[in-house]
């Protein structure tokens, strides 16, 4: 059969020969949406990728991101891939330190900058030696624009366009070649960094396109809520040229107000994104009054969301929720609900064809039976990272599967539940306790804001757990009753015997709990007591 | 990121893990049902893959496959390809001589076989002195069946499963291994084969899934009416499995009502073959009343449907009727009409991601306009064709696309229709004339069964055409009169100077008219024409 290398560019060629016509609508940070088609983005991106090679660049190089989802970011996805360059997408809530440790460590020879993110990149520049030259993108004029650092070339995106621009032929290398370069978080350690390949990134978007996975159709209108610089944006800019869907991108803005004003004027059918983003959009309904009446469907992932939260959100908005489980190290989708499925959503849905789920024991053995209980869960598949970039040995098991470090179950019908970080439990007395399940019903607990479980050492029993709570504005906890409300639920010995209370819980760029500096700061005494201390 | 190899196998593993308990129902040819699940269907194949490692057969050996849609057939698809021994369908409709020219070619070392077809065996075997070793299918008692064949080991499936069946490693060779073989039906030429790829099946497969394709899922019940020995089923033997829907082989019976039987007792909700077998399926409902409430879509292909009979289809059935075109040597699906597109079934739908097309002048030049205008379609993707079976040099044109031989016509939302073949074109005085343009206008016409459009030598014009009809049964046709039908809708100069009439036109194994047999009858003088010669 006919040689065909799996690389990227092939989904905007396709996109601009079959669906030339469909819209990529883009709002600014002022809330004015401005739209081009597929053709024009497909000769755009081309002719960028000239201008990248003119500045010197050359296959296998790294071009640092910091920007949000506009037009001219997936411009720079598409110019960098085509041509066999790394698009590495950095996260600008990201501390400025942390950053510069990825750049560096990258080797990012160009970062390409939203303007709106100048005073960023001003203090990010003089900590990245790497850094060679800066692209401005979204909304400077058509001129360079002098940014006082020395040795330091910087363009504006649409002048570089017109100066440097020209056709490029896309695709001249292996699929096995890098695309695409994202660190996780780092909320459990030293930030990692997944180099995706053209051809995993290939594989997870016909496996993203399935009727039971998210399905999207060149009839839909899909807007990316979810930050292109997380995990290639759920995959979906390379699953919406595949077929052809209008692109609606809303910049920096995700508050409630302009996603719905965006999603009713852009006939929105198909939207992803975190769910507190919708919670965003509900408040905002509720407040305005207004209905989404083209929205079919909502995308959810990043953790899991309470059975509540989507009956509200299907009922507020007339749409079905998909829920879904990913990672940076998968590309990222692990498992989705089918939409129509009414048991996926409870869990997080069940994974596509290409992916396989093992559950272990805390030494790496596969569990006897792999249904209806908890283990450590491992991950195969053609999207799932084998070695993170740079470093010198595989994350991989005997059998070839991927740690996530999640603990997990899975019921008959195939559907997964995350159940908790592996690294988060607690060993007290030779046996494990994990702190999700006990977060899971304080956090239901009337008054509480944010809730998590930390171990502290102890001299009999190895590790105990500590309950620390943040209280919701202007509440006061007993912190008694949350242990009560624990009795009869959990094991006696699961129960904390301390409660300790926070003003506000540190929290990590991604917006989740960072365990790391909670623990820091309990054991350098910061966190007071609540009067219950074993 | 990890290696994984495309191989078939991975579609069958993950549809025994995720979905074991989803069931296979076959029909035998009394119309008895019996069902396994994914599960026993795994283990079966995965053992009779050890069977066949232990009859002697290494990889890339050939085993050729007569038989309908059945369990064991399934089993034989999986047993071989997972093996990576290579699955060689053969139409059993096909002429004696004809099969025994594709087997020696294949040098098929094993031949499995429907117990119903034993008599086209016995013919056969004598011709094909490649075959070493027969496994019978379907219906045959757990023992070895005496053949009196000397040389010949025979054997029966179910037996030797007990005595040779073994768990056996799958999947252990590269994507670009070998898995099925499948002749063209030939009625343009000698037979050629193609040989498909683990690769190449596999990314049918995902291209197949897609929302905008046959968007399969695992809550439905599909029925494989088209044959297996066809282009690998159209891909659904694969499909199937890799998302865990319910498989329903209708066995040797395809008509109505023993379809239109299984369809309502296994609540198929998409049903596929071409649309003659559906027509069966109306008439039997029509005569004895009844509906399909669980049938939601009809998948068909093969040739172009008329609107009427779609309409009818669609009302009689309460069903959307999508339509498609391929070829044995797209893997076969080249255009499909999404679901719920209402301007799609008008023609043969879009091509899913991974699938160019391209329309060429008849020198191989590229038309400078793609859209509203007939041109000759060539084809690239990853599951197309590059060189037949022991060919010596590639079918493709500098640029890559395989010469589908077809004329079509893409309209502007990039729906493709086939308007004949390009071996067919007339050239008259220089000029091309299409005899699909003709056939349709003609077989309109009432009293019209089947026409067909042939050239014959002409000493002024070069070629000249000639209008073959054969009337329906007790209908005398007027010659003029079908020709006054086409005045003032082609061209005058296309109008056929010469009227013959047929009792039965000659159709091919595949239902096709056979113009290569009534050129030559024409030739022959073996044809009355009807008063109309010019």
């Amino acid at each position: 059969m006919q040689s065909y290398t799996l690389t990227l560019d092939k989904f905007l060629d396709h996109a601009a020969k079959w669906s030339g016509n469909r819209e990529i609508v883009g709002a600014d940070i002022e809330g004015a949406t401005s739209r081009i088609d597929y053709s024009v983005l497909r000769a755009r991106s081309n002719h960028l990728s000239g201008a990248l090679i003119a500045l010197g660049l050359v296959f296998g190089d790294r071009v640092g991101t910091l920007a949000w989802n506009t037009q001219h970011h997936l411009e720079m996805y598409y110019a960098t891939m085509g041509a066999g360059l790394v698009c590495h997408t950095l996260n600008p809530r990201f501390a400025v330190a942390h950053l510069a440790t990825i750049i560096n460590e990258a080797e990012d020879r160009i970062l390409a900058v939203s303007a709106d993110l100048l005073s960023l990149l001003r203090e990010l520049l003089p900590l990245c030696p790497c850094v060679e030259q800066v692209i401005l993108m979204d909304g400077v004029p058509a001129r360079s624009v002098a940014l006082d650092l020395p040795g330091i070339r910087v363009w504006a995106l649409e002048a570089l366009l017109k100066t440097h621009g020209r056709p490029t032929e896309w695709g001249a290398f292996a699929e096995e070649a890098p695309a695409g370069l994202c660190y996780t978080s780092g909320t459990t350690g030293k930030p990692k960094g997944v180099l995706y390949t053209h051809r995993s990134n290939y594989l997870h978007t016909l496996r993203a396109l399935q009727a039971d996975a998210v399905a999207l159709t060149g009839a839909d209108s899909l807007l990316i809520a979810v930050p292109m610089f997380h995990a290639n944006g759920w995959g979906l800019p390379f699953a919406a040229p595949a077929v052809g869907a209008k692109l609606v991108l809303p910049g920096r803005q995700a508050d409630g107000a302009s996603l719905a004003r965006l999603m009713r004027d852009e006939k929105v059918t198909i939207a992803a994104g975190v769910q507190t983003v919708w919670l965003g959009v509900i408040d905002h309904l509720d407040q305005t009054g207004g209905d989404l009446p083209d929205l079919k469907r909502i995308l959810i992932g990043g953790s899991k969301c309470p059975d509540a939260l989507i009956r509200r959100m299907e009922q507020r908005l007339s749409v079905e929720v998909q829920t879904s489980w990913g990672m940076t190290e998968l590309s990222p989708v692990g498992t989705i609900a089918a939409p129509g499925d009414p048991n996926g959503t409870h869990a997080s849905g069940r994974p596509p064809m290409g992916l396989d789920l093992k559950l272990t024991d805390a030494d790496g053995a596969a569990l006897d039976e792999q249904r209806g209980v908890v283990g450590h869960l491992k991950v195969k598949g053609a999207s799932v990272v084998d070695r993170y970039f740079r470093a010198e040995t595989d994350a991989l098991d005997a059998e070839g599967y991927f740690d996530t470090g999640d603990l997990a179950s899975i019921d008959e019908a195939g559907n997964l539940t995350i159940c908790g970080r592996s690294k988060d439990l607690i060993k007290s007395g030779g046996e494990w306790i994990n702190p999700a399940e006990i977060e899971d019903i304080v956090g239901d607990q009337p008054g509480v804001g944010l809730v998590a479980v930390i171990g502290r050492e102890d001299a009999k029993w190895g590790e105990r757990p500590v309950l620390v709570v943040e209280p919701q504005a202007g509440i006061e906890l007993n912190a008694q009753a949350l242990l009560n409300s624990l009795r009869s639920r959990v094991a006696d010995w699961w129960i904390p015997d301390q409660v300790v209370q926070v003003g506000a819980m540190p929290l990590a760029a991604t917006g989740k709990i960072d365990k790391n500096q909670l623990r820091a700061d309990y054991e350098q005494g910061l966190i007071p007591t609540m009067g219950v201390d074993g």
